[in-house]
């Protein structure tokens, strides 16, 4: 089983993608996990209520998900973007069922009441923050879905135990899923040919990464690619064996990155 | 096997609902149907593309429904209240599973590439419209999740023959839907007590109809109602033996209509 995390960025070619997973689904079976964090951006804007973003004493941003961020999170992430994925994915032939981790509580997540952020010098205390942390997979319809020939699309919010709707990081999502479906390789596709060593530079992919180092490349990871380590990290202390970093905006993606062609860390 | 098909308004009380679903689940499997329509509308209003209608030459009311038209219909149907709903009845232990017509072609839909439209007193062609009418449901993918002890949650639009993500009637789905799992009573709730015989009086419930007379209780039909005795009419045809029409905001919404609370059609 492969295990494909795409980013929301707004160049993601999902054509180009689906077309690498009918390769790929003649010999594994295959779960994509997917973001929305362009579309939410630009729709939450649009609808005069910007997407707030934190800082974590550790230096990690996150988004301020109050009741009105969640909205915005059920209408791009399970409404619109995850459909379109899915109509994709049908128009090549992939039979797509699109899933939030509401949905027969596949993603279980931990509530986080309260969140420390750091203002200038100072950290403050944001209370009723609607956010969590994944802890428990509903393997069960995955491999009820799986098994009758179905692709599994993913993505964000999930469910508290409480049965709140709350938001969750994308990437360490994956890595609990991952865990919790013994799943070796985890496909990371965004808008950069993999892990570059100057942020600037796309020529300067760092090509192979050895997975006891990772934590050495936090000072290459930009913006969102520090999530992306945090993931991998916990991906890795949850059995998996390699992790492949690379372009979702290319022609066969996957298959490339498969080949070496972008960042792959073991 | 029960459907219930409810209704787009804001008041729907859904933990009312849900409390019904839970006693109802004890005897029968339970599928849900639900609209969006007003929730769509806010949205569509505050990113400045208001919700616009047309009337067929038959004087129904549709939707026109341009690719952003589509994109509101996901955020709010597939996005924001499918999940609110399967958050809701998670909170009540009904394990529900929301998904589109779109997901593993659930609802297959036939494309009407132009539609007419009454101009004043003209009659206009409208093409490249999104729209469809559902033909063929994935029963399959029911049958799987009912038989795993999920309850469905299941909203438009629909995939077209093409792949194309198309909105569509609800209440002519619902029908067409009782009609593929041969459903014999269909329960369809929304922001009145019944079918009124004066749509400004809400003690004016028709309690009874026959289903062989139900054409000639169009002229009642205010508003929306014409599209449900439609979608009626089409069920019966479909072999579907009793609907139910009642209100969706009051306590024990079903469990009431059931025991004649509202409007039987048999």
């Amino acid at each position: 089983m492969i295990l494909i995390k795409i980013g929301g960025g707004k160049n993601i070619n999902w054509n180009y993608i689906a077309e690498d997973i009918v390769q790929l689904r003649k010999k594994e079976e295959i779960i994509v996990v997917h973001g929305a964090s362009e579309t939410r951006d630009k729709i939450a804007k649009q609808l005069k209520t910007p997407t707030k973003t934190v800082i974590s004493p550790s230096g990690i941003s996150s988004v301020l998900t109050d009741q009105n961020a969640i909205d915005i999170f059920l209408m791009t992430y399970s409404g619109l973007i995850n459909k379109k994925i899915v109509a994709v994915f049908q128009k090549n032939g992939i039979n797509a069922i699109g899933l939030s981790g509401v949905d027969g509580k596949l993603f279980q997540a931990k509530q986080k009441n309260n969140i420390l952020i750091k203002k200038g010098r100072k950290t403050k205390l944001v209370t009723s923050n609607l956010t969590g942390r994944v802890e428990v997979i509903n393997i069960q319809l995955l491999h009820l879905l799986l098994s009758n020939n179905y692709t599994p699309v993913l993505c964000p919010p999930a469910i508290s135990y409480e049965d709140n709707i709350v938001n969750v990081d994308n990437d360490w999502t994956t890595a609990v899923l991952a865990g919790a479906l013994t799943i070796n390789k985890i496909i990371v596709l965004f808008e950069a040919p993999g892990m570059l060593k100057n942020y600037q530079d796309e020529k300067s992919v760092i090509p192979l990464i050895d997975k006891n180092e990772l934590n050495t490349m936090k000072p290459f990871a930009h913006g969102r690619m520090a999530k992306k380590v945090l993931g991998a990290l916990r991906a890795f202390e949850l059995g998996v064996k390699t992790i492949y970093w690379g372009d979702g905006r290319v022609k066969n993606p996957i298959i490339n990155l498969l080949l070496g062609k972008g960042t792959i860390i073991k």
